[in-house]
């Protein structure tokens, strides 16, 4: 690499000297690593107040530089009790972001490497790496050979769901509108339940369907809030009757308030008459398929045109990765590719090759499939199973702990990894159980010990106990209830006295 | 962080164990220090055949976990020679993917802390500590106050320019289509040039736009390819005359092609008298706009609605990050927001917090602040500031011996640091010019010594020689031309036989 003679004659060095680049890289490392070793240090959810780093910081960039030391020391001071650390045992709140030592390393090839995969050529062993890892996983999946490379159709990593919703419905919108008109988009209908991933409306908006066709179809705390085929039925022959067009159904498998699991052979078996796009979204529960006794929450999955699932959720990947395979890749090709002069080349023309920037929103793409292939390799499928079922065995002795607490109910019966519970109405003598609900979850919040977060169904304020950071074990769920306990003892003994 | 026993039980160790994190990470790190080291011993453009690491990995994802040190064989042997090294010194293809130790750094300690950070909430310091780097950055750029988060605008960073340039145009839409009623969708037209980054009209089909109204504006090798104003007043008459709405113009400052720049002001003059957002696409050259002599490149760009750079391009900030800046973040709150209920908390309905998950088409995202941070801290304006020029020096250097060699010709002047050039057709001994440039590229390119990309303007095919990767020097770029010279020497010499 020679020497640094020209960076220095711009008093600049080499900003990828690998001497330089080890002493700091070392220094990040171990400052990660003790970070993980003092994590149940620090308040789960952070406790600033909004504003709290201007105060702290210079309002203009350096001109001068600055040392890593000096900027480390800075980022212990301001930036940590400004960090909500998803990372510790003790977070529960939302659906955890499981990252690894595997997830991490392959992260840091990806970013070191730095690669632009738009296509093939732009790096040849990034497209391939992430066919065949695809095929590992949807292969472990049990999918169906359709939505493998092997079997004609195949996989692609996004960044989050938000980008399979958004890519999947535009194919199936252009489907629709190539058979029916490209003037009938205002026709064109989206339906999910009102438990449906705030994502799917979101991108029908983004994609120019009428904000008057999303179906939120609703669902009951009598079916554990999952969507009903003859709710999703009547709901598409109504539309049919007004000359509106059923075009994409989004069933998910795991919903983001209570896990609810909607039963996909049955909504495929409905939807599939209306030649409507089916997209089964399993960003959270998905993981858990590659155990056998969870797989069949996506049986029907054969009847659907796309399925996807977040490795950065529950799959010891770190942020961000969302798998998403597909029947017909040529679906997504059709509506998203583009062919610029520039990027034209014999590979890409010889058909041989996968040019993942015509199955994705935006064209410049990171090397994900690393990370995936080293969690895949570095744990092996065995310990990944035995990694996700402890995470539903703990889940299952805070459910056992929570039921022998008569003041709380379980909502809804628990899938997977995930308790939904609350303080019952009777207990919250004569005040408002949201309102006590939402006390105790604040309060035992703002304690800094635990993090867990809410969800409001069937008018319900309900409390989600999360399982599955990497970090949590056993005696952390212990903890966790027993942190519960005391706030609901001081919350219900305050609103005894005042009742 | 107590014993491993729990996971022991389940045969697995601590994903996270700060040890085995730290004993890898430190291998990682070695590996990729090694890697800057010896990476010109690599072929720069990937020469592996279709399919050639399924050949080389197995079918099957493994049953049990393995060590490290065999993934890291495997990354040696079968990965390394399917990448294209975008970090080499010798890249030119395309732009620059510049990676930096700072830039590296930021992306490990956002990968190590793994939040996920969708609102304020969820991580107040990922958020606050992009408003006030977008501000520093704004501020260097010398963007007009209203894009300012002290000025009532502000910026976020996403992952590409496509986002950006998708999430504008919805917003966009959506202010027009309030005016004139939803049910005239298709009557709105995007502009840009036949310059313009496919990215605009891929994202106006995304967004329901109907195809033909998007209008790309034919320029000319006259006026360097970059968009004339009467060009696109003219445009927008007829499309008045036929009934439809100017929506949208993207003006590019630093074209993919060419580096062409589109006159900003004279554009803004134009587009503002019809309503029509106005973004300005600097994914390129904006970055450039920190030094003082380059910054009369985005003159005008106080009268446009957004402006954006990608980072990850020129501004040694690993990839991705695109910084996006708007005048009104609200346009693109009503378009983008939502607002499921167990989102909802106190921070946000005060709003006196910034939730990015309602600037941005995701829901989910990184901590991209982290690393601009630090390569603004550890470098400096002024380093940065030198570090760009010592670029377009380079460029300069390249472009006068280019000028040197009389079978060759420079095809637009020089915009910053990438030259366009290509063999003159009366050298080309009657054999068609396009076809000698093509296989002096294809050949130059083969050998593996520089990789340099092409591109087709006015039915010329040139060569495009793009300046910026992080460990580029002056060297470098004289033994490209001598590269150059070679490969132009044996073919010219065969084509003068065969004629």
């Amino acid at each position: 690499m020679g020497s640094n003679n020209d960076y220095n004659s711009f008093s600049m060095n080499n900003p990828l000297d690998p001497e330089e680049f080890k002493r700091q890289g070392y220094m990040i490392v171990d400052f990660l690593a003790d970070y993980y070793h003092n994590i149940e240090n620090y308040s789960v959810l952070s406790q600033v107040d909004p504003g709290y780093l201007q105060k702290n910081l210079p309002s203009y960039a350096p001109f001068g530089s600055e040392s890593i030391e000096i900027i480390l020391q800075d980022i212990k001071r301001h930036i940590i009790p400004g960090i909500t650390h998803w990372q510790s045992p003790n977070f529960f709140a939302f659906f955890p972001s499981s990252g690894s030592t595997a997830g991490f390393m392959g992260e840091m090839l990806s970013t070191g490497l730095n690669t632009v995969g738009f296509n093939w050529l732009s790096s040849p062993a990034a497209t391939e790496l992430e066919t065949m890892v695809m095929d590992w996983l949807g292969q472990e999946l049990r999918l169906p050979k359709e939505f493998l490379f092997t079997g004609h159709g195949g996989g692609v990593m996004l960044g989050t769901t938000c980008e399979a919703i958004l890519a999947t419905l535009v194919a199936a919108r252009d489907r629709m509108l190539n058979l029916i008109g490209r003037d009938n988009i205002g026709k064109l209908v989206v339906y999910g339940s009102d438990q449906t991933h705030c994502a799917v409306q979101k991108a029908a908006h983004i994609a120019g369907f009428d904000p008057n066709n999303f179906r939120a179809i609703k669902t009951s705390r009598s079916s554990s809030f999952s969507l009903l085929p003859q709710s999703l039925l009547k709901t598409i022959q109504k539309d049919l009757h007004s000359g509106l067009v059923p075009c994409y159904l989004c069933a998910t498998v795991g919903t983001t308030s209570t896990t609810a699991i909607d039963p996909v052979g049955a909504l495929c078996h409905v939807a599939k008459n209306y030649g409507m796009w089916i997209h089964v979204d399993a960003a959270y529960a998905g993981s858990a398929c590659i155990c056998p006794e969870f797989r069949h929450l996506i049986d029907g999955v054969e009847d659907a045109d796309s399925f996807s699932l977040n490795a950065h959720k529950w799959f010891l990947t770190n942020l961000d990765c969302c798998c998403l395979w597909v029947k017909d890749p040529n679906s997504l090709i059709k509506s998203l590719s583009t062919n610029p002069s520039y990027l034209h080349n014999n590979a890409s023309e010889s058909k041989q090759v996968v040019d993942y920037k015509d199955w994705q929103i935006t064209l410049s793409r990171r090397f994900r499939a690393l990370k995936v292939w080293l969690v895949l390799r570095s744990y092996g499928i065995s310990n990944l199973r035995n990694f996700l079922r402890s995470h539903v065995e703990m889940a299952k002795s805070f459910e056992e702990l929570v039921k022998l607490d008569k003041r709380f109910e379980i909502v809804v019966p628990r899938n997977l990894a995930m308790v939904c519970f609350r303080v019952i109405p009777s207990v919250a003598h004569g005040g408002d159980a949201n309102e006590i609900n939402r006390k105790l979850l604040d309060s035992m919040n703002e304690s800094g010990r635990v993090y867990m977060s809410h969800a409001m169904v069937d008018g319900m304020f309900i409390i989600r106990c999360a399982i599955g950071a990497t970090l949590t074990q056993q005696e952390h769920v212990i903890i966790a209830w027993k942190i519960v306990q005391e706030h609901a003892n001081t919350i219900l003994n305050k609103t005894a006295i005042s009742a």
